[in-house]
């Protein structure tokens, strides 16, 4: 199984694609998508929807796996943000791309263990299991990777459980 | 010129189309894009897209007119109608349209003159000077055509000053 993982913002949206071979991970490409404040929203979102459907027609992956966003504090933010993450969510739909959303917790959990994790963490842990030289730069591509390898170990975990090999 | 209106949401985006020649308006069309809640976000997403993308390729506006959002409590809300603001937003943009954004401030000062006007007074307004027999409903669709009306007063202010008639 192939999996796009996606770590959603208008500025830079992360993005790794990542193979599963029953519990096996490789890295296949990841890399940010970045648009500049010098253009409109409409143009940055547009920039966004056409670069994830160039990666997804270049990769194939078979789902996606999108980080869920939480806001505790800018209302003005949340909405930018997401409207940046719909366009990646109707990128994926036509791409027929089976869609996974997990939280930033599930996404820590699945990773180092535990809701608390902070991004060195995360960062370390997508570098070792990913065999990766250095940790992917921006953040924003180590948490797109990060949510690739959670929906991987969710995935193998329901087919354990119902005794299938991915 | 012809206005495409839009007041983003993800159960209901309000839509409505208007001519303008000079200072006077007249109504094209007008409606609202439902979506269930049985539907997963992807999959309503993908239908206010596509609803959209049809209604401007029957009736090709040449300029969208779409309502900022504010939200001042709850974040999850406004993710999610970012989401469906940002699809509404980039479906405007691949059809070459020319986007135009309002706070409900500016629509309501637009059409009833002060920044405080209550639903029904927009209503009231709306089908007053588009010389509709009743209110549009649900409030979304009269919103969407007030976002119109307001691009319409903007444009001609703009092109008064400029000495050119529309």
């Amino acid at each position: 199984m192939r999996i796009l993982g996606i770590d959603p913002g208008y500025a830079i949206l992360g993005w790794g694609v990542i193979d599963v071979i029953g519990n096996r991970f490789s890295v296949v490409d990841y890399g940010a998508i970045t648009t500049d404040t010098s253009m409109n929203m409409p143009c940055r979102l547009e920039a966004l929807y056409d670069g994830l459907t160039e990666i997804m027609s270049k990769y194939q992956p078979d789902e996606a796996s999108i980080e869920e966003l939480f806001f505790n504090s800018n209302a003005k933010t949340a909405i930018l943000v997401g409207e940046a993450r719909g366009v990646a969510v109707l990128a994926c739909q036509k791409g027929n791309l089976k869609i996974n959303e997990y939280t930033p917790l599930q996404i820590k959990q699945a990773l180092v263990g535990y809701g608390r994790a902070d991004k060195q963490q995360i960062q370390y842990m997508v570098k070792t299991m990913l065999n990766l030289k250095a940790a992917p730069k921006p953040d924003d591509t180590a948490d797109a990777l990060a949510a690739a390898i959670c929906h991987a170990h969710s995935a193998n975990t329901k087919n354990i459980l119902k005794g299938v090999k991915l």
